[in-house]
Order: structure tokens, then C-alpha cells, then sequence
């Protein structure tokens, strides 16, 4: 087992095995019901745990894949350098084709390879502890970044502040603290205490699941929201901020973030509440000039009429929309919270500072 | 069968049947999935299928009231008018018990007694027609009150428009067009088109399972989202009016309804979308000043984490936050569509002048 981590959430969503050869991971698609580790040895169960969902968020499955690929280095039967090399890259092709548009994924697995490339010509059981240590530093640079977003966080609330949260950004996407339940994380550890609202945030309800989950297991006052209540909730006096993570920031500050993000921002604005998003610098697009350049993923209907039913919720001939994210106006942001540092309005400026 | 109504929506939520003197209801605690028509014949019948939300919608509790007593009275064996109008007073209170919060449950109950009571000491075979007009009025009168709220709305919006609604105020819970619903039906009856978007409206999904369902059997272009979509919706230029119904409005015209409504508010005056409250002049409570004055009804987490689940969404200690209603701040509201005409701001004048 690797060397565990000290986690106020107790959550390791994902470790390495260093005697067993595997990969074990906390299944994400069972929660909140069931609290089920899985143990991945094989190329098909690593590539399986990802298509599944079983393992999600993009900093995590950065992390699994790093691993993943240092397990099955150690599986590979070929003497010789280039037998080696040659089946170490067939394996990372084919984890990479598991989540194709999964930017973390494409870019550990890289990392891992560059490894071996590196080491050209070495035996394999030279490479085989180079490709442990970039599997680790690969996570421990993860902690690090969440750690560091978590520390700039901190520092815009006060203890006892209410939080409003969206969707999941917490630690069993990335790792330890997480970005955007970050701050409340890191302030749980040190006896700061927060009252968080997690909206269950429909579809795919991972504010439930997910958020709900991690910070009760953490130990932190909770309460689950639909939705459409964050304005009563933002009415009633009992949020000081809302804090929520990025899928892709445009240079101008526009964020592309899980659906419903962009309502929150308007109601935060309303009420006078500051709204903060949290993510590394490795989130800012820089090629995006603003949120119109960024395509909105759009998904099946059955998501909203059928997905964890009994029984289906409107007419099978009912048409839905069904968009995974939305933009939010940069205007409407009080803060990015990256790993360098709290950008400010003008983003467009302040972003390209943090570069 | 009591006159068919020539009704869009296919849809006849409460119906009087004379030869057979029963109550024949649209089952709607098993929509969508299953369109049931029930025959109330016993007081239990009737008494249950009001407590078990069969017929929901205060409106349309009260039609089903009205025509209840009529149909119970015909069953009264009592000779002598001291002994019909004793049994009929017992009954009355019978089904008055079964939701007594219900205004218009108490409020059709009484005006039926009123007739038993101004028609004192006449023979029951004189009483029976009265009984049988007044139920019938109640029905005829809300059908107008209905027709004149969504003529009021229909001039409100052009042909194409795209309006966005909240939970459900249509011919289900109401009469014929319903109320926020109307004017789109009683556009659809005229041929004049609109693109409909419906909130799901969690908790309880009643955008979901009753107004897309009847928007769906009236033909109209309807396209089912949840909560949080309403922000992406408007800002793609989809909405150019949003209509929503009302619990109570204050003499300010601040505005009870639906949770979630008042988060459409906000968005809608973000995006510069037109926001309109539709409801018969009953609903304002001119004896309620301001929004702060109307007491939120809290209901049970399992809502939020069980109901429609085919396993809990979070767990069993997570604490939840449930509030059936929201207040939309009259700042918000462009316009107030009642029977008698459309409000306009400032409202504490404009209402005060409908009286």
C-alpha cells in the first residue's frame, strides 16, 4: 500500500498497492449507498474503472492512470528495452481511449511514457522504480495544487461562514482536500468550521452522491438542497460565499463549469453574496478567448427522465435539454482560486499575469 | 355525463357524471406513466382521493368538492328536510376534513351548503336541481376566471415565443387553460404556437410529471429541463416571457409560490426576460402586506433524498433543507395576470385598485 495519506475526509479515492502490483480505488458509481473498494490488476479492469465512471473527476483519473500504468509495466512479460517499451506504449494507447476528451487522462498517461522514453536502452528493472516515483509525484503534485487552491480559499471566509456549493469538486475528484470543497476541507482539519450548502445539482445529482457524501463522512454541517433553492437559501442570510470548481476558464474569465453554475453566480450576484471558482491554472484555456468559444456538451434525455427512477418522470415522446455545463459571465465571478495565487477582476489581466 | 368540455388538452381532470351520479376523476398521483380514470361514488371514495392527492390543484379540489356534495346528497335516504340537511352538514364536514388547509376545499363545501341552508324546509327533490346548479357554477365559474386570466396572458406574448414555466398551473391542477398554462392553450386552441420550456421542479417533479405531460396531449412544442437549465435556456435567447402561477400574493405584490420560482425571477431580470404571475384575483391577500409576512411551509428530507428513487440519492444522515414555497420580491415581477386584468408596478396602487 502506498504511504496512506493523513485525509480529514477519509476518502482515498484512489491508492497504489506497492506489493500487491495494483491499483485500488473507491467505486464512485456505488455511492452514496455502498462503500466499496476495487482492487484493478488487469488492463481491462483499469480500463473498465475509468469508462464507467467508477473512477471520476479529471485529477483523479490523472492520478489512477499514472498508477495504472506503473502496475502494468510491472505485468509485462518482454526482456529487453524495446519489447518493453513497445508493449508499454500499446497499454497507454489503449487506457487513453477509455475517456478520450479527458484531458488529465491523456496527459499522465504521457507523462508515464516519457519515463521510458527517457530511459531508452535501460534494463526494465532500472525503469520500473522510475515509473513508481512519476506515478507518485504525479499525485503528490495533485495534494500539493489542491492544497495550495485550499490555503488561497481559506483566506476568503471566516469560521462559521455559510458556503454554497454546486455539483462535486471535492476529494474524491482530485485528491486530499479537492478544489472547490478545498478550503472547507483544509479549515475542518484545523477546527474551522463552516456551514456548507450542497445544491444536489440534477441531472446526475452529484452534489447528493458526491458532496453531500464526503463532507458528512468529514464530519462537516452539511445540508442538502435541491437546486431551485439556493435563492432561499442565499435570501434567508445563510451564505457568505459560494465557492465551485471549473471545467474550462476562458482568458477573459468566462468559466465552464457542471450546469446550473451560472444560475447560482446570477442569484449570488442578486443577493450580494461573493462567488469564487476554484481550480489550477492547468483549467485556464488560454486559446479561449471567452466562454462563447467553449462547446457545450450535450446529453441523452433519458438523464432526466429516467435515471435513478422507479419509473420514468414525463411522457417517453417529451422532449428535453439536457446540457452538462454552462458559461458563467466573468462579470459575475468575484474570484478564481488557482494554486498561484487569487485572480481578480479584470481577469483578462490577471490571467494572463498568473502565465 | 356532465356537458363535455371542448378541451385542448384532452385532458377532463374533474368531471360530474349525472345519470350515474358519481365524481369521475384524472387519477393524477399515477402520472405520467399511467392515465387512470377513477369513479368517486362513497364519501371514502371521495374523501381519499382528495387526501391522497388523486385530485390536486386548489381549483380543481374545489370543482371536485362541489360536484362530491352533489353527488352524496342524491344518496341521502333521510325524508324530511331537517334530516337531508344534518346528514349533508356531516358530509360536508367529512370531506372538509380531508386537506383542511385548502381554501378552496372549505370554500365550494360552504357555498353548497349555503344552498341547502337558503333552501329551508323545501322538499330534497326541489333541493337536488339546486344542488346540482350550484356545482355546476363552481366548475363554469372557474372556467371563466380561467379563460379571462389567459386571454389577459396571451396578449402578453407573440406567436413563436419561446416561455418558461415553473412547477404546474395548468388545466390539472385548475380548470379548461389553467392559469400559467393558460394562455399558451388557449394560444394552441387559436393556432398560435409557442415553444414551452418546463422546469422539472424538484422536489416533487410536477414541471415533469403534470405540465409537460398536458402540454405534451395538447400538442404544444414542449421541452422538459431541470431547475438549473433555466439560466442556460435564457441566455440563449430561447425565453421571451416567463409564466408562473401563485400560492398567495401580498398586497406589495410580493409572491408566494412554487420553490424555485423566485430564482427564475432573478435570472429573468438578469437575461431581460419579461416575468409574469398569473392567478385569479383570490390568491391576492390583501390582509398579508409583504412577502415577509407568509410562513413557509417546511416538509420532510425524505423528499429531497428518497421519493421516486429507486435507492436514496444521499445519506441517511445528511441533513436536507425543504421549503415547499420560495417569495418572489415584487421588484421582480413585470406584471400580475389576474381575471380582471394585468397588473403593472407599482403594485401595493395597482392591486388596490382591482378591489
Amino acid at each position: 500500500m502506498g504511504s496512506p495519506l493523513k485525509d480529514v475526509t477519509h476518502i482515498n479515492n484512489v491508492q497504489l498497492d506497492e506489493a500487491a502490483g495494483t491499483v485500488v480505488i473507491l467505486d464512485q458509481s456505488q455511492l452514496p449507498g455502498r462503500t466499496v473498494l476495487l482492487t484493478l490488476r488487469s488492463a481491462q479492469e483499469m480500463y473498465d474503472a475509468i469508462y464507467q465512471l467508477k473512477v471520476r473527476g479529471a485529477p483523479a483519473i490523472g492520478i489512477c492512470a499514472g498508477y495504472a500504468m506503473y502496475c502494468l509495466a510491472r505485468q509485462i512479460a518482454a526482456n529487453g528495452y524495446a519489447a518493453f517499451a513497445a508493449e508499454f506504449h500499446r497499454q497507454k494507447e489503449y487506457l487513453n481511449s477509455s475517456r478520450p476528451t479527458a484531458v488529465n487522462l491523456s496527459w499522465a498517461l504521457q507523462r508515464m511514457e516519457d519515463v521510458v522514453t527517457a530511459a531508452k536502452g535501460k534494463p526494465v528493472a532500472e525503469i520500473l522504480p522510475l515509473l513508481a516515483k512519476e506515478s507518485r509525484a504525479i499525485h503528490e503534485e495533485d495534494i500539493a495544487m489542491c492544497t495550495a487552491i485550499s490555503e488561497h480559499g481559506l483566506a476568503l471566509v471566516k469560521p462559521g461562514d455559510g458556503i454554497l456549493t454546486h455539483c462535486n469538486a471535492g476529494p474524491l475528484a482530485t485528491s486530499r482536500y479537492g478544489t472547490a470543497l478545498g478550503p472547507i476541507l483544509l479549515g475542518q482539519e484545523r477546527g474551522i468550521h463552516f456551514k456548507v450548502f450542497a445544491d444536489e445539482t440534477r441531472p446526475l445529482l452529484q452534489g447528493a452522491r458526491l458532496t453531500s457524501y464526503e463532507l458528512q463522512k468529514a464530519g462537516v454541517d452539511v445540508t442538502l438542497i435541491c437546486d431551485n433553492m439556493a435563492s432561499i437559501v442565499m435570501k434567508n442570510g445563510w451564505v457568505q460565499a459560494c465557492f465551485v470548481g471549473c471545467d474550462r476558464v476562458a482568458a477573459n474569465g468566462d468559466t465552464a463549469n457542471k450546469i446550473g453554475t451560472s444560475g447560482v453566480a446570477i442569484m449570488a450576484k442578486y443577493y450580494g453574496v461573493p462567488f469564487y471558482v476554484l481550480g489550477p491554472t492547468s483549467t485556464i484555456d488560454r486559446n479561449c478567448k471567452t466562454g462563447a468559444d467553449i462547446e457545450i456538451e450535450l446529453r441523452e434525455p433519458s438523464e432526466i427522465k429516467e435515471k435513478w427512477y422507479a419509473e420514468p418522470t414525463a411522457l417517453p415522446e417529451t422532449k428535453c435539454y439536457n446540457p452538462a455545463f454552462d458559461v458563467t459571465d466573468h462579470e459575475l465571478i468575484s474570484g478564481i482560486v488557482t494554486e498561484k495565487g487569487i485572480c481578480r477582476p479584470p481577469y483578462t489581466t490577471g490571467i494572463a499575469a498568473l502565465f
